[in-house]
């Protein structure tokens, strides 16, 4: 039975199971969801179960992480780490959601839902694929170790503190997250880096309450001004991060890397916004891709409500994350974040620096023998040869995950930047589930030598 | 009978009516209160005419003014436009209060509760000396007409709509809003002027929808660093508004102003803050009370909650105010801000620029009448000499009343700057109600020629 038989078999159960993976509210962010995330672990684990896997499930002080694997490929076949996760991101703001977050949706093709990209509908081709062909041929082609995360949304504090006592269970040879994007639907490429991430919550305090804008007005400092300038001032108007020492373990790509990577793709088609946001001398694929960031993304302070309210309020918030290259490390980047901002503080001012960790960058190398047999999986299913590329985005706990296990790098996906990750109204296309399905039967046939 | 006397006998059901009355959530800026700020005017009309006023109830677009006179001084007496207002601001944040805001509690002889000094406190010892007089008396020393308005904080949106229609009934020789500080406790001042305002809403929108902060980031432009860059952008590093031609129409005191004006006090002590957020090259008190400011009054977008999201928002919004001078156009001022933050925009971005009007500043000489007569009684009250000074905060309708009723402006009051009105636990103490009641009894009677 040919692959693409095999998917026409899976097809009906898949988007079932799909669906019903869905409708969990699975929100690690959020502890009001706390019950949801662990029915989301519950429905990986009997899934895993009734693939014919052998299942264990690893508490941790946060939420569970699923680990299931068959190793009957014997020793002189490797063994290939999967890494997906189960949890997805909060869903406001709620209002702007055309169809529910929870009740999965397909118009034109895409099922609409909270995580039908990010990571459910990733996960279900890959769980898929590997339980058809179990199925069909009561083995697989190489040995597999599937870890299925619940805090992947929640920088993977649960994983994070198990990974150390669970080296020898995740040992292997290669490690492939699937979780990553493509640069359009007739376009593969095998991601072969991420950025690393570090996050922070800031909060000032000018007063003890908040105060009459007339009557204090032009007198004390307003922390929402000084909230204003103190952010401004990380990004001169070139678009460069002003925080002393933040680029200078950015690494330039070497000519033979910028070779074979492609940092090009359609941004303003994607996100329908001109591409003028990062640094002005360099192109946005390079700004996206092999640079750092500082983005804000929280503010709030101050009357927000409907009509007005002269005040000036007694705090000011924010929240923002810096993406980082390899080479860089968050911990440093954070004492030179949290130095600059006291320096700019303004006199009296109290500053509430809040750091929520971060996580390193990685580069995987295109000549690794999975990263190839990805690329052969694309190129079958797609019909044309695949690229190399990196991501913007962050899987904070790879590092930690390819250094307890042992296991060298890739990437792979079928996401697009389209999907609305992370945002209202994401959706992942059916059709993606098939070639989803595919290119996970292929890389494991090529991966284990079998084609 | 002793206006002390008076007082005394007057004292127990003034408190229970001025609690009657902050136990009715007048908030005028929300209108989920609607209900209850018509019933703020039932109170008012009911205890007018309780009273022995002749009362009208002037219904408007909004809210209704209750328009309470005596007119049986008699021609050759003078006229007095009394103006306070029965609605409140909101209470957010409501976590912050220590009681109920609409619970008047009593802490060490201070009431707390939202409008226990703006301006119900000040209105209920306007109302009860008016009415005490009158019982005592069947009379009063001039004529007084007592205009209070349900609006005050929403721009008296109402009373400017029917201020044309009844000049008649308005005319009048002083008008004396009681909504006014003192410098403090013992040292009583009258207010010879107060600042214009206009208040406004910005909205930036960058994409459709919100986006990954990875996937995007350094490559569009993110709203919240255009807000936080333009918000910064409208005043340099000594404080100063940029804004082209912000200070075009200031004008410097007189030296004869400057000398019987009294521009000092406590601002720290009054805040619990430093007095650093001024114009750098002005004490506080001038740039408080003689110079234009501008403060961010509120500030949104992105992800606020719990946790943390790695979103680029769609949109980010502030509101902020402008208070101004006398001789400073709202309007035109309206212009030059706008104008300022459409050349500051990102390209691509896209400004909502919302307008809420404004209204001029004012200023009144210390030697009309009624300054002379508030200033005597104030002396008479409080035993010491009397200072003439100027607030910073506004109260918009003042302006086109005093132009509507042909009456010269002087402003009285016993607010303190330490009342957090605007505020989370607002308060009033009970001894200034009784000072407060002395002030009007005696001022009206100096007015009247009868002391």
């Amino acid at each position: 039975m040919s692959f693409e038989k095999l998917y026409d078999s899976a097809k009906g159960a898949l988007l079932e199971d799909y669906f019903s993976l869905l409708r969990i509210p699975s929100v690690s962010a959020d502890p009001e969801y706390r019950a949801d995330v662990l029915k989301g672990a519950d429905w990986v684990e009997e899934y895993c179960r009734e693939s014919g896997l052998e299942v264990e499930r690893w508490e941790t002080p946060h939420y569970p992480v699923i680990f299931a694997q068959w190793l009957g490929a014997g020793k002189e076949q490797p063994t290939l780490l999967l890494y997906n996760h189960y949890d997805v991101q909060p869903t406001d703001p709620l209002e702007e959601w055309e169809s529910p977050p929870f009740e999965p949706t397909v118009r034109e093709g895409e099922v609409y839902a909270r995580g039908a990209q990010d990571n459910k509908g990733q996960l279900i081709y890959t769980l898929a694929a590997v339980r058809a062909l179990l199925k069909r041929d009561g083995r697989l082609p190489v040995n597999v170790k599937l870890l299925i995360e619940g805090e992947e949304e929640s920088k993977s504090l649960g994983l994070a503190e198990v990974l150390e006592s669970k080296r020898e269970a995740l040992k292997a040879d290669y490690l492939v997250p699937v979780d990553f994007d493509i640069p359009s639907l007739d376009q593969p490429a095998v991601t072969l880096g991420l950025r690393g991430i570090a996050a922070f919550e800031i909060t000032l305090t000018g007063s003890k309450g908040d105060l009459h804008s007339g009557l204090a007005g032009g007198v004390v400092y307003n922390p929402l001004h000084a909230l204003t300038e103190l952010l401004a001032s990380l990004r001169d108007k070139k678009g460069r991060i002003t925080v002393e020492g933040f680029y200078d373990d950015v690494e330039e790509l070497s000519p033979e890397e910028r070779r074979r990577l492609s940092l090009d793709r359609d941004y303003e088609g994607a996100f329908g916004a001109l591409a003028n946001g990062g640094e002005r001398d360099k192109t946005p694929g390079e700004s996206n891709l092999i640079r750092p960031t500082l983005e804000i993304n929280g503010i709030w302070g101050g009357y927000t409500g409907k009509g007005f309210k002269t005040v000036i309020p007694a705090k000011a918030h924010a929240k923002f994350s810096c993406r980082l290259v390899p080479h860089q490390d968050p911990d440093k980047l954070k004492g030179a974040i949290e130095k600059h901002l006291r320096s700019h503080l303004p006199e009296g001012m109290k500053l509430d620096f809040r750091y929520y960790g971060g996580d390193v960058g990685l580069r995987a190398s295109p000549d690794a023998p999975h990263a190839q047999a990805i690329a052969a999986a694309y190129t079958k299913v797609f019909g044309k040869p695949c690229l190399y590329t990196l991501t913007g985005g962050s899987v904070p706990i790879t590092a930690p995950l390819a250094e307890a296990s042992g296991a060298i790098p890739a990437f792979m996906g079928l996401g697009l930047s389209t999907d609305n990750l992370h945002a209202p109204n994401e959706h992942f296309g059916i059709e993606r589930l098939r070639l989803g399905f595919l290119v996970i039967a292929h890389f494991l046939h090529i991966l284990g030598g079998s084609q």
